[in-house]
This record gives structure tokens, C-alpha cells and sequence, in this order.
């Protein structure tokens, strides 16, 4: 499972707060603990617009990049806040571009970009049809964006499609939806990754946690191989560990049992 | 999900001395403990052989039903236990056979009576070639006595077939296996029920109850609608709630916002 953190999000009250008063300390203790937690890459998003955006994420990426060797996800459509992210990044993994849509105008704005800077992409299923529904406009939405992707010389590899998570409390098929698109995407295009923004599917429902470890644990056994999470989140982790082992991803459940003996899975 | 309550099984050395003693208030203690907890059946498995078994099925049937109206699994193979059962069973609702196998001797020797029991029956996929140890080998086993029960005049309704759970300890593969087992049972025979005695996963490995109920979820999602478990595992409940939510099998959310309002969620 390749985990994406994502505590590092200036849309949030904290981060907001620390990336304005460049409070380095905060932000660097952030990146080293969900290093530490399992993550892959740390998403950096400031949160910001314009000239503003651009000297937050290079400030973010230089706070990170100074305490951990992972890779970078940065977050924003905004082809400026872009240069300026890969100008100041100096890590040896190739980063994370988070996102890209189907939409035309995202396209003709970012794609060029995107395959130029080598950079693995996020690719989130949402069109000029507007949010998916179901689970066909789903693969419909993906499918079209990967084949643009990887037509515009991006290897499969690198695309991180996301099937797009709405709340399950405003639309009760969204899970089963999410589920089946999984499952296809994973047949029709088996060299891409899949993962997702996964919290949104638990938006106005009490015991948020659980439906987003639940849900994990769901699209693991669908075929999804990432996700933009929390890895600070305990219990989430542990599933994954368990998740993991009983979808055959786990072999001889090495990676469980040595969880289990750092301690990781009693919580 | 139909939960059949399995803790009042004699093969557990506290059930045995109760069941050795007559120690009345201890099993229907449990008897009461699991239903209040959301059991739909309360499995009841003598552990023991012969006359004595059939003594102390009965003795089990009358303790568990003094004190619930919901349907008893008499869990046993024996015919002459199981018409005891039967005999003293006073209940509305129709109970439960645990089990019967495709092995030929096991099918001559039981399939007549349940047939004119009328009772549901778990249905293991297990035949005389022995334990399967895939997932196209628990099809066929499992279709095929699908079909011998509804050839011989049992509602697919009532059938509730167990694709038979070997520890993930032991082969990496069981978990997969058992998906896609359910998932081409749930679509060949889409009137029958899919149970398992689930707790089998975790036979050996660290933190059971972890993989258990991930387990259970992933089960849910392939499109499992029983199993045979411990209700009184809270966390196991809460995941059942929500899996069953997440997977479109609860309209609105509605089971899992009554939960969370009874508090079942938050453990």
C-alpha cells in the first residue's frame, strides 16, 4: 500500500495557521511522523492562491525535504506553484503531482507540464460531465484521462488515478460505486496504481474512523494499491496490515507479523 | 448480515464444564448476551458424542430457549442428536442444521431429514476430495451440494453456504480464494445465503480479532450476508455496521446512525 500523507494541508485551521507564521518546527514534525508512521510521500498543499501559493509551497517543500528523504506530493493545479515546488525540490525519488482531471481546461493547462516534469500524477475521474455518480461514469472519466496520460508519453507507472470519493450520506451507493470502479479499473488498466482521497466518503456520519478504516479495507480488497490518508491514524494502519495480508498483497503476512511485533497492530 | 451467535459451543473448555454441571444460568446467560447484541441464531454445539450428546442437546435447546425467542443452530452431524433437538425445540422460528458437507456418506445420512425438517442448513464446501484449497474448488464443491439440497426440495433460502475457512498462517492464498469464492457463489446461486465460521483466519497469526473482523469486511464486500462469529466482539459489530453501510446493504445509513446512537460504534 503505498500511503500518501496527508496532515500537510494548509486548507486546515493548524496548518494554515503554521504555514503563515512559517513555524518550521510544526510542519518538519509533521513530515517526520508520518515518515515514520509508513507514508510514501508527504503531500505538501498550502492552501493558498497566486504569488501567495507559490512562495508557500516552496517554503514547504524546503521545511520537508530538510527532514525527510521521501518523495514530495504537491498539491495544486496551478502550473506556477508547480515550477516553483520542482525549482526548490532536490529529493532523488521523483515526486507527486496532485492533480490532474479529465476537465479540458485542466488538461490544456497541465498536461504538457505534467509529462514533461517526469513526475508521478494523480488523476483524479472527474470530467466536463461534471462530479461521477455511479461506477461507469467513473471508469469512463479514469479510462479516458489515462489514455491522454500515457498518450502524452507518461508510463503507466507513474498515474495515481483516484476514483473520486463522494459522501456516503448523501448518496448511499457511492461505496458500491467506488467499489465496482476499482475493480474494472484494475482489469482494464492493470499497469496504473489506484488510490484515493478516502475521508470524504465518511463526511457528516459519526464515527468518521471507522467507515474511513472500513472503507480502506473495501477498496483494498477491490484492488486498490494506494491512498491519500492520515498515517498517524493507528487503527487505520493496522487494518491496512491486516487488509493487506488477507487480499494475498502481504507474503508469508511478513509485513503483518513484523508490525505485530513493533507494536503497531494492538491499538 | 444474519449472525449466528457461536459461543455456546461445548469444544470450549468453560461451555463444557457448564454443560457437564447444568450450570443453567451461565448459558443462557450467554444465550441472552448474544442475542441482546444482534445474533439472529444462537448456535448450540454439545461438543461431546453419543448418548451424552444427545442429553446434552437437549439440555441445551431447553436452557436457550427459556430465555429467547430467537431459532437455535443445533450444531452437530448426528441425526439422532439433531431429532432430539427437534424434539424438544419449541420455537416460532425456524432453526438451523450446523452442518452438512457434500461428502457422500455425510449426504446419505442426513439429507433426508433435513430435508423434512424444514430447518435452514449451513452447507459447508467440502467434499470427498477433501479440504479445498482455492477458489474453484469451493465453487464446485459448494454448487454441487447447492443443488443435491434443492434437488432434494430445500429453498435455496434456506441454505446457507460456508466456503469453508482454512488459516491464512498456513496458506497465504485462503483469503483471496475465499472472496472470489463468494463472489462467483453470490452471482451462480444469487438465492442462497453465504456464511462462514470466520474466526478460522486467524489461526495462529498475531491479533486475531484484527484480522477477523477485516476479514469480515472483505467478506461483505464480495457479497457475504452471515457468518458465524462472536457478537459479543464489539469492534467486530461496529465493523459489521459499517461494512454493511459501506457496501450498499444498509438503505440510508439507517442500522449504522441507530448504532452509533446506541453507542455500539465507539469502541
Amino acid at each position: 500500500m503505498i500511503i500518501i500523507g496527508e496532515l500537510i494541508n494548509g486548507t486546515r485551521k493548524r496548518i494554515k495557521q503554521a504555514i503563515a507564521d512559517r513555524d518550521d518546527g510544526y510542519v518538519s514534525g509533521l513530515a517526520v511522523r508520518q515518515a515514520e508512521a509508513g507514508a510514501a510521500f508527504i503531500d505538501c498543499n498550502p492552501g493558498t492562491v497566486g504569488d501567495q501559493e507559490i512562495e508557500d509551497i516552496r517554503w514547504l517543500v524546503q521545511t520537508v525535504q530538510a527532514v525527510t528523504d521521501l518523495p514530495i506530493s504537491f498539491d495544486t493545479p496551478n502550473v506556477a506553484a508547480l515550477r516553483a515546488a520542482f525549482d526548490v525540490y532536490e529529493g532523488a525519488a521523483t515526486p507527486m503531482i496532485n492533480s490532474i482531471t479529465a476537465e479540458q481546461e485542466r488538461i490544456d493547462a497541465m498536461l504538457e507540464f505534467v509529462a514533461q516534469s517526469g513526475a508521478n500524477i494523480v488523476a483524479l475521474a472527474l470530467s466536463d460531465a461534471g462530479m461521477p455518480s455511479g461506477c461507469e461514469d467513473r471508469v469512463a472519466a479514469a479510462v479516458g484521462l489515462v489514455d491522454t496520460l500515457t498518450g502524452a508519453g507518461i508510463d503507466a507507472g507513474r498515474i495515481f488515478v483516484d476514483p473520486v470519493i463522494a459522501p456516503l450520506g448523501t448518496d448511499a451507493g457511492t461505496g458500491r460505486a467506488v467499489m465496482g470502479a476499482v475493480t474494472q479499473l484494475r482489469a482494464q488498466r492493470p499497469g496504473i496504481h489506484i488510490t484515493c482521497g478516502l475521508s470524504n466518503i465518511s463526511y457528516g456520519l459519526p464515527e468518521r474512523k471507522l467507515l474511513n478504516r472500513t472503507f480502506m479495507t473495501l477498496c483494498i480488497g477491490a484492488g486498490m494499491d494506494s491512498a491519500i490518508i492520515d498515517p498517524l491514524d493507528e487503527q487505520m494502519m493496522a487494518t491496512v496490515y491486516a487488509a493487506e495480508a488477507l487480499a494475498g498483497c502481504d507474503e508469508w503476512c511478513m509485513n503483518y507479523i513484523t508490525a505485530s511485533r513493533q507494536n503497531r497492530l494492538g491499538v
